[in-house]
């Protein structure tokens, strides 16, 4: 937990921007009541008979670090066919209703049910709308009982969305309390494809306030946690996607990513997230303070907990929902067959550290433990020292805040609402509230480009296939508490498909320790001392050990055929079961 | 040709750049001599034994409107066997190569020699070096000889390149004065494919001031001429490309366009030419103001006399060269067969008038003549009026100088070199010389998306494939007289994939007049009146009269099956038959 001592390192960070012009808690005052009233439609929406009684108080169950996913199977809070069918693989899934062997209705309770359950514990629901999604499910099943076949490839999938993305006539806020009367009029571009195809939408999961975070801090209903050990953060700023499908509340999340916002969740919370290369997945449709900005794009992409899943979820979002039917960004690049590589025929370039932020120990941990099994299993692992890893972080931290923090302003100063931690944080990206011309913005676009070229000639002219490297320099830490972004931000600037997955492997409190070393080490910034010392072994147990997998830009396909390879077959990690 | 009417009200629109800080005669004085060497340096690469004698002095061939395409054929300026090469498709040229009947040397010298002819014509060429052109054709040739095969798959391919697109070696300036003694370091990624795929390089062609201008004037080698009415303008900014592909001094010419310089240039001159999607053909390696710039991006694409060479070179570049190997920028989307489809099975929206600028009396028999054709071979043709085109040509020119000028200010002034009249009037685009903020920037990019999805939209509800236009308001104009880019910017904003091609027709200055109904039309703008009253038709005597065809964004290959259908199969034109 923040000690005085990193408190004090956090707030001498705080010099760009001042802050001046966000809050005002007599304008605030006006948003409690409506705050409130959400917070408790959000508690009136969760079916009693759906719910459990948590063994202890909340506050209790985070300061001993419970483990939710071990205790869900321990107590037995589903029943063996609700069990059975939320551990069971989208394909297998998809397949049984098609057959006719389990109802779109029955997966879909089973699914509700540990949604819920995965929200008493995290906290990872911003609304929840189970008999809507029951009503749908019965639709789907009464269509197909009269036409003999499925309506499309995702019939009866139940699949969970982050808040932002656009959701026809409920709220749109993005975490912003001036939105909170927001109603979306339209579905955004992935809810349109996905509801086409047969998905049931059931729940919309928490993100932080602005969204410029890896963590969960907000004004309307307070931080998700780990599911796998709760006094931690389950990171973001899909934090609730994270939480939610690694507890198993849904086959697919589908979350959004500009820094790591889908990777930090997921390899946090314990479950694979992948972030495609921009373009592929549509992301119109959303409320966003960065509309319009494309110097680093954000984009929406899958959480689940095979690679299968992601695999099947991709391909059929591409190929049948045709997304640049709506979205002319979205490329007509179909989604390709993907291929399971031979391990020897592979060449991983791994990253231990980038040069900024030391890995902490349980990283380091699985970093080593993979490249070994790698190694085992015949694949060329080669160690690369990435470069300009400093001018990368500082281009994308300025291009965050190129517009000097203008449109966040607007959109916290419209309620007045709290700053938490980590806006104040975002706020200070880069050079803060320093407003750039439009040559300066561009300026960054060179160095970007020229970035990606730097690393793109590495891999072509090394026959490099894949990077593989940590996906944050911890694994999930307390809330509020994650400051760097230079791993996940990394791929956003290069613009590289990355798969985070899990390697099967947690922290462990008496292996994972600073070692006499590591007690050496001189720091290479402040922000690497504040991200190391907030690393203590007896406070992160049982978290998941994750890694990144990127390959280059558009070659997606790649990235999630390797994924199978390395998390199926050298790795054998199943998270399906516990 | 303009008159003092013309003129004044030209310059009544320079009120949003000020010139302040660009011109500097004191400044500019040492670059005289440079400039000087530079015309001379081109004069004296043209070999002797390739070049004509002029019939008349130049100033009286353009005074005369002088059909320069028409002389080189009656006056058989090529030998039989010259005429032959160079007017054959380039599938069979590189057949002809590749099965020994031709050998790469007399194709090229046969190529060169026509250029020549082009360049004493038209003022085409920046830079000639036929002796290169040469060794590299011999190398071939003893290639093949020694393999038995080519080297690749443009093997023996004489292909012309804008100056701005880097050349190992050579001069890289993009008609910045400025940068006149700048020397490229490296090949743009183009040309590094297109040598290694076996191409002949061995001319550089003209292109004005800035690049930012659908003519040609610059300080270096001065206007650039039709070679069908040497009265008129050649077009840009890929001026020199338009006079020579038409010409036919080369098989591909490799042009770019961010507000029509592929298109109009090969409208005006007489050839065709495909502006592609963005992020299909590499832009990478080259000078301009306007690098980083993202709004609106400038393409690179082809320009040829047949269609089929269109689809030969966008197969083998994207296909065989791989830009993604070296431009992270492209997509690595294969280029697909192209098909022709069957005229009763699309549907071709026509813009008759953008709402902005009445088109001439010759483009608009140019649309009535090529749609009755193409309802007489079964095509559904739709009327449509284009929306929100005035916002659309607003918002793209803000976006090209929403940096203040800031860049071209500041390269135009390193030498101080005098503004060409059409510098002047891009200067004042938009807000001219008024720095945008990031902010604002990303809210011109807010609106050119809505406008996209308008169109989208528009052409999926309504099952449109494709979209016939003016490819200008009127066929070519005289020197610096293209104020209106409306016509071709709208495909800019609205990136959309476009060929501009030729209808087989040319003005006639008997049939193409003004109506009694014409001249009661009320302007609906300044803009209007400058373009239209600039249309006298008997000064304009035998232009090409082009159309554009545009299809959704990266159907490219579906714009060149349906641009060999209209251009071949129903206007039955044949430019490699003059």
């Amino acid at each position: 937990m923040a000690t005085a001592q990193s408190e004090e390192l956090y707030k001498s960070f705080l010099t760009k921007d001042d802050f001046f012009g966000y809050e005002d808690p007599e304008k605030y005052a006006k948003y409690i009541p409506k705050l409130e009233a959400y917070r408790q439609r959000l508690a009136d929406a969760i079916p009693k008979e759906l719910a459990t009684t948590l063994p202890k108080p909340r506050d209790e169950l985070i300061a001993e670090q419970f483990d939710a996913v071990d205790y869900l199977y321990k107590a037995k809070l589903l029943s063996p066919k609700e069990f059975e069918i939320t551990d069971t693989p989208a394909a297998t899934l998809l397949q049984n209703i098609a057959s006719g062997k389990w109802t779109s209705v029955e997966v879909f309770k089973a699914f509700a049910k540990r949604a819920i359950l995965a929200h008493q514990f995290t906290n990872c629901a911003m609304e929840f709308f189970v008999d809507e999604g029951l009503k749908r499910a019965e639709e789907l099943d009464a269509y197909y009982k009269e036409h003999g076949k499925t309506m499309g490839p995702l019939h009866g999938m139940p699949i969970s969305v982050k808040e932002h993305v656009a959701y026809k006539g409920k709220p749109l806020h993005a975490c912003y309390v001036g939105l909170i009367d927001n109603i979306a009029t339209e579905d955004s571009v992935g809810l349109q494809i996905m509801k086409k195809m047969g998905a049931v939408f059931y729940v919309r999961t928490s993100q932080p306030q602005t969204l410029m975070q890896l963590d969960s801090g907000n004004n309307f209903t307070g931080l998700t946690k780990n599911p796998f050990n709760l006094l931690l953060s389950s990171g973001g700023s899909s934090s609730g996607e994270g939480a939610l499908v690694a507890f198993g509340g849904s086959v697919i999340g589908l979350g959004s990513d500009i820094g790591g916002s889908i990777r930090a969740p997921a390899a946090y919370s314990g479950c694979h997230g992948f972030r495609p290369t921009t373009r592929r997945i549509s992301l119109m449709g959303g409320a966003s303070a960065l509309g319009g900005q494309e110097s680093v794009p954000a984009v929406a992409g899958p959480f689940a907990r095979t690679v299968d899943d992601i695999d099947l979820w991709m391909k059929h979002y591409i190929n049948d929902g045709k997304p640049w039917d709506y979205d002319t960004w979205s490329i007509p690049m179909p989604w390709r067959e993907v291929t399971k590589p031979n391990a020897k025929d592979i060449t991983i370039a791994v990253i231990r550290d980038d040069g900024l932020v030391r890995p902490s120990p349980p990283i380091r941990r699985g970093l080593n433990e993979v490249v070994s099994k790698l190694k085992a299993a015949g694949v060329n692992v080669i160690e690369f020292t990435p470069p300009n890893t400093k001018l990368a972080y500082e281009t994308i931290n300025n291009m965050y805040t190129c517009d000097g923090n203008y449109k966040q302003r607007e959109m916290l100063a419209e309620s007045g609402e709290p700053l938490t931690k980590l806006t104040k944080w975002n706020l200070n990206f880069g050079q803060g509230s320093k407003h750039y011309t439009v040559y300066e913005n561009r300026s960054l676009n060179v160095i970007r480009d020229e970035l990606r070229t730097e690393y793109n000639d590495y891999m072509v002219k090394n026959k490099v296939d894949f990077i593989l490297s940590p996906a944050y320099n911890n694994v999930a830490p307390h809330s509020e508490e994650v400051y760097n972004w230079s791993y996940t931000a990394l791929f956003n600037i290069l613009d590289l498909p990355t798969l985070a997955f899990q390697t099967g492997l947690r922290q462990d409190p008496e292996l994972d320790v600073w070692t006499e070393e590591d007690k050496k080490h001189v720091y290479r910034s402040d922000l690497e001392q504040l991200e190391n010392e907030n690393y203590k072994p007896d406070e992160f147990k049982g978290a998941p050990i994750a890694l990144q997998l990127s390959a280059r830009r558009y070659f997606d396909e790649e990235v999630i055929g390797a994924g199978k390879l390395i998390v199926d077959d050298i790795l054998k990690v199943d998270l399906l079961k516990q």
